[in-house]
């Protein structure tokens, strides 16, 4: 056993997105502990700037490394997108893991016909890590992509069924399903899965849906073996939850949109600026 | 003639939404030059905490001192909910003037049986401002209030109209006309005057429907008149643009919001932290 086994994994998201990813994590990994960072000051990053999102991932890794973690999901496919490879190179010191290589990968793996829609926000789009990520894997691939800018606060405001959030996702996916018979639609967006009875009733049977939460949390486990850095002792596991701006309202959207229960006083706040 | 008088008016959102006010400042003062910040970096402010709105507000004001201004327009009705008072207390040297007071001003104007409904984001419904408003002219006035969180990702997609607008402003509109029978809705967000067409389809004609740009405008050619700070040479006006993230997402959105054509070469980009 070495000291570092028993440290938390951090995971970092703009907000609760995050939580889809750090449940599939604990699902993956019980016996681990986890620091859980929620930059709620100044999400949602679906329509900044790459350079601003690197600028606010970057102090938000900062304040994950001064507590103590061996490795950091970044649990966010908008910062993956823009920052991965930043981030990566701006900390050495720790294996870094974004969504969006393994949801690429469980899109190959769920495609026949290697013809698959991604679904994410503006930034994620722009930013290409997905249609890249999917080419590298198959490079016969055709990716076609739209981003969704009303699904995230719609997933927020609990709006997950019904007429409404029905008719918007018709909006947004039949243009995509005119233009191409794709049989795997990527849900490019951590808040995505929460929709996902919606999407299902308006692409029909057919077609796959996948995220990137489970393949994640299958390479971080894989990371930690090849790193011999999985928690062997059977101390509690605990999770702790920083965010950056009203803990309440976090601890409130975590219970409607995963039904996680966090009382608003196990939510830690901090300063990032 | 004073040195002041030719100075800019200072105008301050979170993002594109207090355009809506810098369009009834122009045509109220078409004389006046403009600055207008706008904190793209950070938006929205409507779901975040006062502590953290006042700090960011403190930062752009700042910003907007330095360039030079004769007085501030805080275009953006939360941040007038959460940090008018704070910013005119740090700021004495400048006259501040949020948009809550003359929105509930047109409110009462416009209200004949004192029972007034006001939509607006999360935040500024918690702060009260509104209600307090409302109250201190009209003490015998009804409040009734509803947080309509998908009202500005609707207004930034440009979904400002067609059967999903509706269906959501149904989903925020029907319960409060079924708790009370207000005679005046008040638009208590920069964003909700471009979605006036689909409002007034879900209320019917009686209802009267006002924001605050109008009188916020009267209120600053008043300040403007009393202060001697009119602007009484015939220089051509300017409007000049500041944003802290994405000068083309800006450029775009503000001509999909309220028709303004802004090369996105003509918004400079400044860094608030």
């Amino acid at each position: 056993m070495n000291n570092l086994q028993t440290l938390p994994i951090g995971v970092f998201d703009s907000g609760v997105g995050g939580l889809t990813v750090l449940q599939a994590l604990q699902r993956k990994l019980p016996q681990e502990s986890f620091l859980y960072l929620g930059d709620t000051a100044r999400l949602p990053y679906g329509t900044k700037s790459a350079e601003t999102i690197t600028r606010y991932a970057k102090q938000a890794v900062n304040i994950l490394l001064e507590r103590g973690i061996k490795c950091l999901v970044l649990a966010c496919n908008t910062a993956t997108a823009a920052s991965l490879p930043a981030l990566q190179q701006l900390f050495p010191q720790i294996p870094i893991i974004g969504v969006i290589a393994p949801g690429a990968q469980a899109a190959c793996d769920n495609s026949i016909t290697g013809k698959i829609a991604v679904i994410a926000t503006e930034a994620t789009i722009k930013a290409q890590g997905y249609q890249q990520a999917i080419k590298q894997i198959r490079s016969d691939a055709q990716v076609v992509t739209q981003a969704c800018g009303l699904f995230v606060p719609l997933a927020e405001e609990g709006w997950i069924d019904g007429p409404i959030a029905e008719a918007i996702a018709k909006e947004y996916l039949t243009p995509l399903m005119t233009k191409t018979t794709f049989d795997c639609l990527v849900l490019g967006c951590t808040h995505y899965p929460t929709l996902v009875k919606t999407l299902r009733k308006v692409i029909g049977e057919k077609i796959a849906i996948v995220d990137s939460a489970t393949t994640t949390a299958q390479v971080v486990e894989q990371l930690l073996m090849d790193k011999n850095l999985l928690q062997v002792t059977s101390t509690p596991s605990t999770v702790t939850f920083i965010v950056t701006d009203a803990p309440e309202r976090f601890a409130k959207i975590a219970k409607q949109f995963v039904g996680i229960e966090i009382g608003s006083d196990h939510v830690e706040l901090v300063d990032l600026v």
